[in-house]
């Protein structure tokens, strides 16, 4: 297995409704890419007293090319691009072997 | 189900030798922190052209009470001053239900 693990921080401007489009729309995205093993997504649950990111991201794919297609697939740039980009103040990622 | 993620980026100047007794010393945690329900490391794939992080952690608890035991545990608050923080230059973290 390869996980890939995403933390975005969103802009201090950012409101609850766009941040719940972005929720909304990756939830979608297992029925539109079948590579994606397990996907969970979390909203930060604000015990650090500063410095967490807002949200979180950990995706399971059979390989690495499986997540090449996740990370590339139209769907999912489609939706980085409208939704996640305009409202995302920083981003920490790994992609890593699960074994 | 309660989840805590970090990625860590360590500094230039860290060694191959201290980068991995930080893995062998996290490894160790879940026998002496049986709260610990999946743990899973993994050193990043270098498929990023920049931005990565270096290392990813990703601990499961049955909920926040298990984490917060997890995350003060005196064996755990040695590993991180010992051998994380002197090679530390970076930390995104996020907390979050697992439902």
């Amino acid at each position: 297995m390869f996980r890939h693990i995403a933390l975005l921080r969103w802009t201090d401007d950012s409101t609850p409704e766009q941040r719940a489009a972005v929720l909304a729309g990756l939830r979608e995205l297992p029925d539109a890419i079948p590579e994606i093993r397990n996907y969970t997504l979390g909203v930060d649950a604000g015990l650090a007293a500063e410095g967490n990111s807002d949200f979180a991201i950990v995706a399971d794919f059979d390989d690495v090319d499986a997540y090449v297609v996740y990370r590339d697939h139209p769907v999912h740039q489609d939706l980085i691009a409208r939704l996640i980009r305009p409202i995302l103040a920083a981003r920490a990622a790994v992609q890593h072997d699960l074994s």
